[in-house]
């Protein structure tokens, strides 16, 4: 049975790194979430020990939830969890990486579920980089970790970089119908992703930066991994050559990828639309509670998909594409939305666990 | 001898649709220019008869020069210019496209030379589309244009548009040394393009549109006539293929592009650098006023070019370059940026005259 | 009883102009409202008859209402709306003021109750300028029009100017519990008030503009009525002076106002903050659907309330301050918000529906 | 006879603090003036050491001046100039206030004349508050410091905050011709006046904030100072009143002022902007090179000043104003304008110095 449902009790969950960007979109989205309650907070040496009110510098536009306000926030570590909160399977990872790289690994081993927006295991061979609907089949790769070995019950799992997630949800039913061989993508992405306190405003009146450290490599890697075949622990990475070049733009939420690309055939327009709009995956079919009802939205609109229009789409978990037409060079060209810090990051974590709870790993 | 050089006095020029963006930048770069003084101003119907004060809507972030501001709009026929000023031979337009198809052939059979920024002529056979940096030469096409017949002193010559500018600055080393065959061109292009009023506010407060009408279609051909062989009268279009998505962003100006090349032959990136580094053509050896001492520059910081440190290198007229990688895809990677009513219309304009008078073909 | 409650079915609504900024809101706020339903949209005669989604350049967040997506626009005259509607009692004006000045009267005429938004009769000395929660007595003015002698059904009601709703919002609970005699007010306005096409881009990237067209004077006059005292069809002005200087910034939504106010006698923070924190009105007390708890709320960080933070508090209907300290001319300063499309335009206007309906007055 | 000029070389400076946003604009304006040649660049001790070009996280849309870029950054202390530059009098603070508090001092003491930005002296007993054009006698009270007993050649000079210099221009020709008794005042600040890294872009792309640590302090007490009458080694404070409310809004350089005041006495509009337009100062009649023409420029337009079409007037040296109307609560209203990085900082600071220099103080 579901927790939450049917009578059950939701299931006591914590937050790793509470107080950024990422860490108050987790607050947010889970705070009526019906599986899940949040059951713990934690941040730095610097932070522990206040409440949540008083250390987090909240930007989002509806207000801190009450009974999150005034929780007290807890030191990064699996004992100062266990202290507050007794029965709590499961982790969310909003540290950045450097914190990461230290504190989420104590977590797997102490039995706790770490689902971590961090690129710190992105690429470690037995963690699932996981868009649920894209690579559910993935999750079998915990079982390989030491985590579990000896009847262990934690481990790691992943979520891609905020700019990957739209990527691969474009693609994914091309690469089913079609095969894709070759992806040229432009980025033009929000600054929230940049955390807090992320880009300096007087960087971003009247201006945008053409370099993004670190973006464009996660950009043409992650996609080997996510739509690579899994079989007896192994991911074989699919073949896909990706070139990225990775701006930041005056906006606040949604990354927008100008995309061309090479199909493994020849097909028409219309069998291209026709892939997009009839795709569903695992968290559909499951009915997960984040899953948006259709994750890629075509707009017939010549201007769209927007940043400030369609981010919100799907309550902020569908990837929008637009403009598709020929490309004089590749196959077909069109543009690509996703909201970066819900499907791209918070989201798309909460959508993992959802898939790790229903499919019976959280122990 | 060069006119305003030298004790000669100055060309009299007139700029037809002074009132809007692009015709206010002729305004500003032409108010102390060494050759030229503005002697009429042009506007449509329902300003003629007003002063340029009153009819502007004046947005530049320098003052109207104050002989310009008092200046009374003629309407724009080739009479209401010569009743104002008797020996102008020269007019640059500032048209857009509508107007510049009804009124810029009259002034070419008036005997005027039309510079012009509007697209209604680019593509047409027997009329230059000129940077002249990058393709000089094709200024003898002026002589076979039907003006010029039986004695005739008027013709057109065009500007490209503002996002090809940048493009072909970047291109035409290249092109020289190495070959270019496949461009792909992802634009990021800043809202004074848009001309006045343009975009509303609504659409560009955090967000983006990724979407220009026509933008794409320019960008894709215009460097096939502009990058083409001339020989005796006729443009031998180059073969370079081009794909371009094109995007319209919150910045004031400069355009941002960026780009994927295929070269004729496999060269070092110390090579291409060295062929931009190098580059200078027929505007920098002539030494015309508006002429940039380097048109491509090279930046070296991670992050750069950006629009609104770097568009005003040059005066604006500058080409600025960055970012040169390896593309998984095609051959090289990078990024380059020009002002777009600078370089890319008024001050590109400004500078084919300068071509025009050096050469003696404006009579 | 109530409409859309305990069985009884919802009061089919017009809207008037429902392809602008303000129409859009109008739709999205209504299309799942407990007592309308929305039966008609009009539009001007270039748009009548075209569907709804053909003819609204739609720029809201959330996509169109499905059910209302495929709506044909009908011309904007009483004759129109009863053609497709019969029974249709309320219609809801988002015309601008010079389309309002010809077409609202009729509707009144033909026995429809206008709310409208626009300011055409807002000054009206038999039509009420209503802020449900200041002024609900004025409601009574009604009976007093033309419209409803002979036992006419029909009449106007207006929602003040969208600057004006913030000030008195803030102000009323100090009216009503110490009195208030100036007021010293600068606005920073959203662009969203403008319209569409609205403020050009070109305006409002790295610039403000200290100058809204007619805007002062409105702010300056919409209170005195606002919070008159009624008795006997006859509004006697509140004698309050204020002092308005309005500008634009580049903000989506959320109007801004730098106060300062001279009180009726001395008063200390603490009750100031009191009368605020303790205010609720008519709305309230019926809990009519539109209404926020607490209408005007206090928040306590030293940098609020911000446009993009706060704006949506109480669903858009509240009014935030903060800021709160003495003048050194005045008595107090301190800082308000409240959203000009919601609260300050169609949300307004719907609750003033609401109170019409709760109160009986809608026939 | 003055530096530079009629054969004399030029006096050698050195810039204190030279990465940061003041410390560039000090460089930039430094690096072609007749008078002063940049022969020292200090830094924090993290930076001292490093070239400039390497240190400087450059944001000016100029590029560094060649020869600045190639100096090495020396330590913040007169040992470490002197070292440097062997016959520099006179030094810029662009320090942020904590290290000013720390450094000036000292260099004071070792016999240089500090021309600073920071606040950390400007209230003190013994150091000037200086507008060039508004309180230039207040410089004899550089005699009265204790660097000067003794027949030192040290001493400390100060700008005001840079929405204080706006005030105090548009103010002082009202102040002489009829006094000024009140003013109430609302700011619109500009965020390049926080520095680097300042605002980060979140707070400032679709919103604004409507509070500046510590700015409204300034504003109310600064002026007091810079408008006090001067009288053997004493500055009787004026006793004008002022209410400020201080907000940051996203625009990138000017800070505009809402302002209204309440004069001396009864005048015409007429005779306000009469004193405006023959407002000149000492800078003026000394003819300064930093000085604008007309400190104070009168703008007829209706929507004018705005911050990127004015703040550029006079080279960023000139306050505009604009929009002169009665005022229902004190006696008139107007907007003011001024450059906050130019003549609100590292321009204002070299026109005191420049002041200093052509009064013969320094030695």
């Amino acid at each position: 049975m579901r927790p939450g449902e049917g009578g059950a009790r939701k299931m006591p969950v914590a937050i790793l790194g509470a107080t950024g960007t990422v860490g108050q979109r987790f607050v947010t989205l889970l705070a009526d979430h019906p599986w899940f309650e949040i059951g713990c907070l934690t941040a730095s040496e610097r932070s522990a020990g206040k409440r949540y009110r008083e250390a987090a510098p909240w930007i989002q536009s509806v207000p801190i939830p009450e009974t999150v306000a005034a929780m007290t926030l807890q030191p990064t570590t699996p004992e100062a969890v266990a202290a507050v909160v007794a029965d709590c399977p499961l982790v969310f990872s909003a540290l950045d990486s450097d914190a990461a790289d230290q504190l989420e690994a104590p977590f797997a081993a102490a039995g706790y579920l770490v689902v971590s927006n961090a690129k710190s295991h992105r690429m470690d061979r037995d963690v699932p980089l996981l868009v649920p609907e894209v690579n559910p089949e993935h999750l079998a790769l915990l079982e390989y970790q030491s985590y579990r070995q000896g009847g262990g019950k934690g481990g790691i799992l992943t979520n891609p970089n905020c700019s990957t997630i739209g990527l691969v949800l474009a693609l994914k039913p091309l690469v089913d119908a079609f095969g894709v061989e070759q992806v040229h993508a432009v980025t033009l992405q929000a600054l929230s992703g940049a955390g807090v306190p992320g880009v300096p405003s007087f960087h971003l009146i009247d201006n945008l930066v053409p370099y993004i450290g670190g973006e464009e490599e996660k950009l043409e890697v992650e996609p080997h991994k996510i739509l690579g075949r899994y079989e007896d622990g192994v991911i074989e990475p699919h073949p896909v050559r990706v070139s990225a070049q990775c701006t930041r733009v005056p906006v606040l939420d949604g990354h927008t990828l100008c995309l061309s690309v090479k199909l493994g055939r020849e097909v028409s327009a219309a069998a291209v639309l026709e892939a997009w709009r009839t795709f569903q995956g695992a968290p559909q079919r499951a009915r997960l509670p984040s899953a948006p009802e259709w994750p890629v939205q075509v707009l017939d609109a010549p201007d769209a998909p927007q940043p400030r229009l369609h981010r919100d789409l799907g309550r902020g978990m569908a990837a929008s594409v637009g403009r598709l037409r020929p490309c004089p060079l590749l196959d077909y060209r069109f543009v690509t939305l996703s909201h970066n810090t819900i499907r791209g990051a918070a989201g798309g974590a909460i959508l993992v666990a959802e898939l790790a709870v229903s499919q019976g790993v959280v122990r």
